[in-house]
């Protein structure tokens, strides 16, 4: 067994690098399927260090990433090692703990990339009393960021927030007379669709349920809309959508109305009502709810009254914005309204995580700078 | 001599495709220094391939790029072949035609990137009736785009506008107050130094003169202002600018201020006053006054009006556009103004030529549709 350099002081074989490379793939999978649960994958090295089991944590309430991986690997697990993408679990859940399952299937070494923050160590404890070689840290960028959704809730304790845009480079989401179609092009409106469907829910504010009636259905690339779609969410003060709207009504999938209107939590067409105290911060509150609902991600979609509600409060984790290589002029509408910038000091200010040409559009994703370092 | 794969149905060896690459570089560095000719590189190989000889043109009224190269290579050149990034020239200008300096330096063959616009094929011809072997197209796109401004105006007859716009991803250029410093990061500013210092003139509206008192002068990465400084130019209409305005007084470079206001010619501090008819179309007759006096690239960096004005008219060729990882929101000053555009349909549209993260910046590169295939 070759040992390749160190990373964080640690030392990892070939073999274990290019088996957690596989698990993050693996973890991958599970976006959008999972909640309230993080995303998680695993492979199983035998002794001699070849790949024998892989799994992930494909919904929640169903098995575990590692039980997916031992199970998988069969007799081979003993004096084996796990590679996980996320520390092992030792608690006693709908699916049993996996510290436990890892002993029982006779694991020796268990490295993984990120510690979970809410078991505060006790799975690292937990292997450590049975005299397993715990390991951790490897690839722990990589692991986080495909889990940075959940890792970001487990601290917050709401759901993690990605605002979507889609504006023309000077930053207009229609024109003067309120067309607003198509101002993205195909490759963008793919993406987006890939967006949803890696996410636990999307949002919109009642405007764009008003005025644009949006499906929000997540598509595969052949158009066709997946097999499992995300709860469809509406920040709806004064309960102005429609009865008629697809939101409400063609059942394509789960939607949940956050208001403050009392309708004795009575449906609205297809939709539930979820009502909201009128006397606590709507936003907070609502999304509050949405985390005790399960929901860990949130794509919020529009429009620019919700964009900059939700800016204002400072609860937005990350934007994917997508500018179009079009101008609409200072006539047409704001892509955020009702954030108040008095001076450039005071102007929110992210951090460019990446952007590349998407079509003729450009697709530019940022985090606040707040959060500075917390993915680094 | 090993031959490589064709281009455009021509075979070219490795060491002439070496030598192009290298001709392109060479030209690079008459940017900003040559106008109103093109910039152009030129190395000669002798008989057996190997390079002897380099040059580019420097400045206007110099040696052109052909001489500078056949003058290294001195001896060497009898039999050998000329690799040029630009038609040769057949017009006696202040320095004689290019294609008898290759002749009588006893060149076989020619290759060149780009033919020459304004010579309508007689440069190719003229080394033809001599018996030369003449070969065109190898690396045509990458020897165009260095060379673009100038062929743009070689068309059009008009110098070839670059719109520099620095804003906020929502399009904003200034904050409520009307604080705008530092929207962009260091390294954008460092950018767009480079750009001034690439143009043959940097243009202003009459309120950013007015407002800003920019100094508009080209720096280098240590922040000293470079040796040539590009002319500055204001487009203003009514005479605006004060006398005592960085433009006018400080000498940093030439600035010639374009106005409908007769001042009998007479300078305004030390910027000289082109006077434009106030019958003819304001911006087209400027851009034609510019052309006249040898302009053949301008970078135009503001304000939002001026902006606003060249894209009515269509008359902006390439944009380049920072986008800070900032937000101003609705009540910010918008990037562009007076650009009317009742529908998303009629909506300017570019293509985007290339996007990176710059700092915390993103860079935008765009052409207008109507440009499109022009440059590929």
């Amino acid at each position: 067994m070759t040992i390749d350099a160190s990373e964080d002081g640690q030392t990892f074989s070939e073999e274990e690098r290019a088996a957690m490379a596989r698990a993050v793939s693996l973890a991958r999978r599970g976006l959008g399927s999972v909640a309230p649960n993080p995303v998680v994958g695993a492979v199983v090295l035998d002794r001699a260090g070849r790949q024998v089991g892989e799994g992930w944590h494909q919904k929640a309430g169903g098995p575990h990433a590692e039980v997916h991986a031992l199970r998988a690997a069969g007799p081979l697990t003993a004096g084996g090692t796990a590679v996980v993408t996320l520390e092992p679990c030792s608690r006693q859940g709908r699916s049993g703990p996996c510290t436990q399952a890892l002993l029982d299937a006779g694991i020796r070494r268990v490295i993984f990339a990120v510690p979970d923050p809410t078991l505060s160590g006790e799975g690292t404890a937990a292997l450590h009393a049975a005299g397993i070689d715990v390991r951790s840290g490897l690839f722990e960028e990589r692991a986080a960021e495909v889990n940075h959704a959940w890792l970001t809730s487990a601290v917050t304790r709401r759901p993690h927030v990605t605002l979507k845009l889609a504006s023309t480079l000077d930053g207009r989401i229609a024109a003067r007379d309120g067309s607003s179609r198509w101002i993205t092009g195909p490759p963008a409106r793919r993406d987006t669709h890939l967006l949803r469907a890696r996410t636990d829910a999307i949002a919109v504010g009642s405007t764009t349920a008003l005025i644009d009636d949006p499906e929000l259905t997540a598509r595969s690339a052949t158009g066709r809309p997946r097999t499992r779609q995300p709860v469809r969410v509406v920040f709806d003060r004064r309960l102005r959508t429609p009865v008629d709207s697809r939101l409400a009504s063609d059942g394509a999938a789960p939607t949940w109305i956050l208001t403050t209107r009392s309708a004795g939590d009575k449906p609205l067409g297809k939709a539930e009502l979820i009502t909201i105290d009128p006397g606590s911060g709507f936003l907070t509150t609502s999304l509050s709810e949405l985390y005790n609902r399960g929901i860990r991600s949130l794509l919020v979609e529009g429009g620019a009254t919700l964009a900059g509600a939700l800016l204002t409060e400072a609860l937005v984790d990350r934007i994917i914005w997508y500018s179009a290589a079009r101008l609409l002029g200072q006539d047409g509408a704001p892509a955020i309204r009702g954030l108040d910038v008095p001076s450039c000091g005071a102007a929110p200010s992210f951090r460019v995580l990446g952007t590349r040409r998407l079509g003729e559009d450009v697709r530019t994703v940022l985090e606040p700078e707040s959060a500075r370092g917390k993915q680094e």
